[in-house]
């Protein structure tokens, strides 16, 4: 049997054959709007590879006409409807006898389930999880500030968002770590609404999640889920009332109507499939780099997982350990689909070459396993998440580290940050007057006013004196 | 000759009229993507008014078809071609001879250039404007930090982007104030590549543009305008290395091209027409709120002036003066426009009524000029900036105050912010792992894994024990 991994030395063909397809998942995955979609769907088809064919099938599905038409009249019922669109919506697609008064998950119902929630787990969450959680976020807490001045001042209110929708997606999908790291930050910046949206059946059938929901103080839980969450939030009904942003993964219908509703209402980023790049050399131990290589191949077909080293020997030695450690997975199957489309590990002619390559693939998250970790860690300018050293697998930032989980993927941590409690406030700019603080300045927004064109901005300071 | 401006008491038909264009203006203006457009521009249609189908009309121009199709074609070409496509478009949409030498303006050219522009506008900028606007966004900066914890530790690293690219708009709508406002929090935040895109023509007929530059430290200017510029920095070509991020205002092709490939670049938000509110009571001077409501309706016919106030003698008194300072304001066929479509001066029956409504239109801008107007500010919620007392024209804030004037429009204010440094930054979480440190959360990570169906994670910390 072959390896489950691939070696691939740079430069050479494969490796070349490699990185253009990790560069074009990542062009598919970063999401471009519009028909930018249909050209690189159409790029895909040209090219024949049909790893990355389906891929970029997969992920546009959610910018077919026809889902896109299908979310439209989602939201133009739910708006022009309400809560009686999101009854029949809810019969529709998910089969469920939804009805206005059952839309929100009453306060006795709330309690009922969360007794039924597993009492270990919710220990744990309580006491070992949401604690690291709480501790890492409230350092990203930020104050307001001003300057003062002659009698005024400029500054900066910082003010948490009124009102946030959490997405969550229902069934067997139901993952706590994810409700715990969306709602976490929402909490420690203040914000005092949180309405948890979650597919009908998913609220009876999960009890840990009215259980984590209570534990996180949340007791907003609507019965809904889909793209008319999304509009219901976005929009309000009888019922809901309209949000101020809306957060949390979701399937290809809650991607589009949040796209679509974009702008009326804020939403975090549009995720891609899951990333990690593991920079090892021959000090790491081949047992545990190949853990977390596995670790990532198993979320689903489209991660990836690669390996990078400046030993030929430690890569090797990594490819062996995956077989062996394959065997016996539960996802066995997925991660050999997985670690066959986009898993590798690329061997180097040094290490700074090494270095290059992993900033040039900006993953989602770094592991740095070398006998150095925290130089190369700090020559790494693109990644979501950095881990540092051999005991920092991707797992312990996954579930209670301490930062976000929520992280950018495909290339967008070139720009793009995880999740944290800035994306739930606002600034509000303030703009204290004062008589003496004004004049002096007044010559001068007068002349630039004018320059501008703008002669009413040029006398309405002028008025003042 | 009627007002120019209309009173408006709350409750009354006109009020309801005028607060029902109001929230459909900004319906249309916070600018959801894809075909809700067309549904709202439907609804502006169907509902007979001629100004909001006139908003509409304009605002979504952007969006019909044929400009979609057009940027559509530009980017392909861009990416296809590079810069021969940007030649070629030049000479298409700007009618510019461009050649491949001298797509980015050179150091002498660039000395040349500034060499013309007007020195004391220069000088004004450089001793008055900047350094307000920098001491101001240095508060913005943000440092590092992170948990120590059992030899390890969790954190943020706060980077710069690498490399922007800002949109300067040509011809006659070359504001230096924006310029600044773009790229004085670029640099502040340590971008160190700020590359400039605006029209061909521009460079030349506006030394200003070079001028300004150079005070700025910018030396790196491409005669790229349009949806090509858009398409250039965030795809790069030949000559124009890619971007990390595109800000910076433009025309409909601009606007539409940074829609298009978001995602694949970080942009700015979506900027609507700009608005204030002037929150008044008796104490305020008549003429103050009247040069400050004509100093917005000056910008364009879309832009909404609206006063707010809990007298009825006051409102009078503002109306009198509006059509007295209008005559002879060389933009006063614009004002009357705007004063007209989006103008109006609301009279509450008190001031926590008129207090209510201002949050409720969520402005641009809100100035309070009232008796007790620091109270009055405070109790406001939402407002991209506030400008408290009768010495904090908006005109104030526009050039100098300090904070950023490029500032969440239609009623996005609910949850998003003035531009700022943070919006140059991005955040690496660090995971510093030691074994003292993963060792007591082993068996946590491992039972929330299982729990959720990832056995691989599980593992992956238990193979390090």
């Amino acid at each position: 049997m072959p390896d489950a991994i691939q070696c691939l030395e740079i430069g050479s063909t494969e490796f070349n054959m490699f990185f253009k397809r990790l560069r074009e998942r990542a062009e598919i995955g970063d999401g471009p709007a519009g028909s930018i979609h249909a050209e690189l769907l159409e790029k895909a088809r040209a090219g024949g590879d049909s790893v990355l064919l389906m891929f970029a099938e997969q992920f546009f599905e959610g910018l077919h006409p026809g889902i896109v038409a299908t979310v439209e009249r989602v939201i133009q019922r739910v708006q022009a409807q309400g809560d009686g669109a999101l009854c029949n919506l809810s019969r529709l697609f998910d089969g469920y006898p939804l009805t206005p008064p059952n839309i929100r998950v009453s306060p006795k119902e709330l309690d009922a389930l969360a007794a039924q929630a597993d009492a270990a787990t919710l220990e744990l969450c309580r006491t070992q999880v949401i604690p690291r959680l709480m501790r890492f976020h409230e350092k990203q807490r930020q104050e307001s500030w001003q300057l003062d001045e002659q009698g005024g001042s400029v500054g900066i209110r910082v003010q948490p968002l009124q009102r946030v929708a959490l997405y969550v997606p229902g069934g067997k999908a139901f993952y706590p770590s994810s409700l715990m790291m969306s709602a976490i930050p929402a909490k420690v910046a203040g914000v005092k609404e949180i309405a948890v949206f979650t597919p009908p059946a998913a609220v009876d059938k999960t009890p840990l999640l009215a259980g984590l929901c209570k534990e996180l103080g949340i007791t907003e839980i609507y019965r809904v889920g889909g793209a008319q969450a999304v509009a219901a939030a976005a929009l309000g009904t009888e019922k809901i009332a309209r949000v101020d942003k809306v957060v949390g993964p979701g399937n290809q219908f809650v991607a589009t109507a949040k796209r679509m509703l974009n702008g009326r209402v804020a939403i975090d980023s549009f995720a891609g499939p899951s990333e990690v790049v593991i920079l090892f050399d021959a000090s790491a131990t081949p047992a545990h780099v190949a853990a977390d290589l596995l670790a990532q191949a198993e979320h689903d077909e489209m991660a990836a997982a690669v390996g990078v080293t400046d030993s030929a020997e430690a890569a090797q030695a990594v490819a062996a350990e995956i077989n062996l450690q394959l065997a016996g997975l539960p996802r066995e199957a997925i991660c050999r689909r997985s670690l066959e489309s986009f898993g590798g590990i690329v061997v180097a002619p040094s290490m700074g070459f090494a270095l290059r390559f992993v900033d040039t693939l900006a993953a989602e998250h770094v592991e740095v396993i070398t006998g150095d970790a925290e130089k190369h860690a700090g020559q790494i300018r693109n990644a979501g998440a950095i881990f540092i050293g051999p005991f920092a697998p991707e797992a312990f930032g996954d579930y209670m580290a301490g930062p976000n989980h929520v992280l950018p993927t495909a290339g967008t941590a070139r720009f793009a940050s995880a999740l944290g409690v800035g994306d739930f406030l606002r600034h509000v700019s303030i703009i204290r007057g004062s008589e003496a603080m004004l004049r002096p300045h007044v010559a001068t927004i007068a002349a630039l006013a004018r320059i501008e064109g703008l002669e009413a901005h040029a006398r309405s300071v002028e008025a003042r004196f």
